[in-house]
């Protein structure tokens, strides 16, 4: 049977290996932190990342990494977006040619604004799969019913991919536009954050649905523009991700931006979550795009201004009420 | 000022009155319950569908339909939509030629499986306009910021009606794609259902994010072969009105589905309502149109079995979950 490597033991990539074992498939999963690395391979749990789980003994749970990917054939990369060059570099060497890497980290590079693709690709040239959609790891590792999306401009790792994972409750399916895919998971976090300011200043379901809407279509623009289908942005890593993320209590970008709303700075809000928020990188990282390619993305440029300007939030939600009486058409599509 | 009557005291007619008002519109509403008409109009309450609130002065309330009706210039149908036929006749004569009918009741026609614009121009030929999107009429009431969709295929009137509702936190935008406009708001609530009906079985965020992603497709693929045009569905009135439909507990359908998920019969869970479950009507309607058209409505399908096959909810979603390993597009657009 072919290795399966899982790099990050966070929530995640631990669903995911269960996904794996109980779909027959024993796999390896490379754990950072030494004592939760031997927490999960003796006490078969994670306390820290995925409460309520017991792995099977089908995983193996090591802190070696080089031992991890040795003569690994599948190598899951979950680790959070802003390590994927650090990781991809340390495991270069070490991996065979036809090694299939499997990204699930959702996000856009600070300081080069690369997709993840992208960076695994300027450091080597192994068939890459995106495997994202609307998953909730808690979800997925007690076997409730979840659709994602094997995506490659590889058609065949993408059926690869697809057929390790896929059982009677996680059903992938594939896709071809890795772009478009890649683009949804990343760009969705900037109007989960803008949801969240909405919910923290205490609007209800109709301005966060209208929102919704609106984001979905200038994160569209924007992904089009680069490359993506449009097709894509309405499909499972496009609008369901999208809704997931911002209807989730425990999505932290929509936490974060809740913290905002409720009139907290961006320092504290980061401070105070202690870990790391993708959305507030990649509305950076979208703003500065659009604004090079000329696409117009209202939300994202308030939300840039509240994030990196000082802006009040009230007045960021003030401004986006108060343009002129439109037709939608030209509203959503301009 | 031109005289705008509002025919139903329900929740949202009562909301669109009071934004009417506070926008310096005063409006006269005809209450079909007599002791209730007297309650708004004397107490200024409207304690069974809509609390917490104290009408404006400048409403008027009315028991006498011809009373509220004499010489208006907007006329707001806001009455189920099975009763809007039973309305448009009897008040056709009595109308003038130029009355604009703003109708807010979302639904098809049972039997003729009509539109309410369609069921409204076999009676009378006024300008005609769909005012619908994602709207809690609770959140309207108390001027929390909402958009929503002023649909004609009358322009001059679309933005008539753009004029009278337009507020600070009452954003209107006009669409001339009436068809696409009136399909969204029908057909949404069919997902509605399955969204509860899922959410009652107990499975979680992922499995009903796919389903309203899902849902979206194929109830845009039916509106556009019905003449919607493909972009209205990813609009307000579309998306907008499906996400906040589907995660509301306020939803009727989507209350209706989670007693079916939990193993009710459909008459038992109409009766225990007590109220229209526009939803129904809508699965029975839509699979006879798609039937006809040959479109494939994989999940309508399943819903119509369950409310009128007696299929086991649990076999229904099962059969979702256990289609063939596909591509996403193929899934999606086929």
């Amino acid at each position: 049977m072919e290795k399966i490597a899982i790099l990050g033991a966070g929530s995640w990539g631990t669903a995911l290996a269960i996904s794996l074992a109980n779909n027959h498939h024993p796999n390896v999963i490379w754990c950072r932190n030494k004592a939760q690395a031997e927490e999960m391979q003796n006490h078969r749990t994670n306390q820290k990342y995925l409460k309520d789980v017991t792995l099977p003994e089908t995983i193996t749970v090591t802190n070696d990494l080089q031992d991890a990917i040795k003569d690994a054939k599948y190598i899951v990369l979950a680790v959070v977006s802003q390590s994927i060059r650090e990781i991809t570099e340390k495991i270069k060497n070490d991996i065979s040619s036809d090694a299939i890497l499997i990204n699930v980290a959702k996000g856009l590079e600070l300081e080069t604004n690369l997709r993840m693709s992208q960076v695994v690709g300027e450091i080597v040239s192994n068939p890459f799969v995106a495997l994202y959609g609307p998953s909730h790891a808690e979800e997925v590792s007690k076997g409730m019913p979840t659709l994602i999306v094997s995506a490659s401009d590889n058609e065949a790792a993408a059926k690869q991919v697809q057929d390790i994972f896929f059982s009677p409750s996680l059903r992938v399916y594939t896709n071809q536009d890795l772009i478009g895919v890649e683009l949804g998971g990343a760009l969705k976090n900037i109007i989960a954050l803008a949801n969240g300011i909405a919910a923290g200043l205490g609007y209800g379901d109709n301005c966060r649905a209208a929102l919704l809407t609106r984001g979905l279509a200038e994160i569209s623009r924007l992904g089009v523009e680069l490359g993506g289908k449009p097709h894509t942005f309405l499909g499972l890593t496009g609008i369901g991700d999208l809704v997931v993320t911002c209807n989730s209590e425990h999505s932290r970008n929509r936490r974060a931006g809740f913290a905002l709303g409720q009139g907290k700075k961006l320092d504290v809000v980061l401070e105070e979550m202690g870990m790391v928020v993708e959305g507030v990188y990649t509305t950076k990282a979208a703003v500065e795009l659009a604004r090079t390619l000329g696409v117009q993305m209202p939300i994202s440029e308030q939300i840039y201004d509240v994030l990196f300007n000082d802006a009040d939030v009230n007045q960021a939600v003030g401004m986006l009420m108060s343009r002129d009486k439109k037709g939608e058409e030209e509203y959503f599509w301009q």
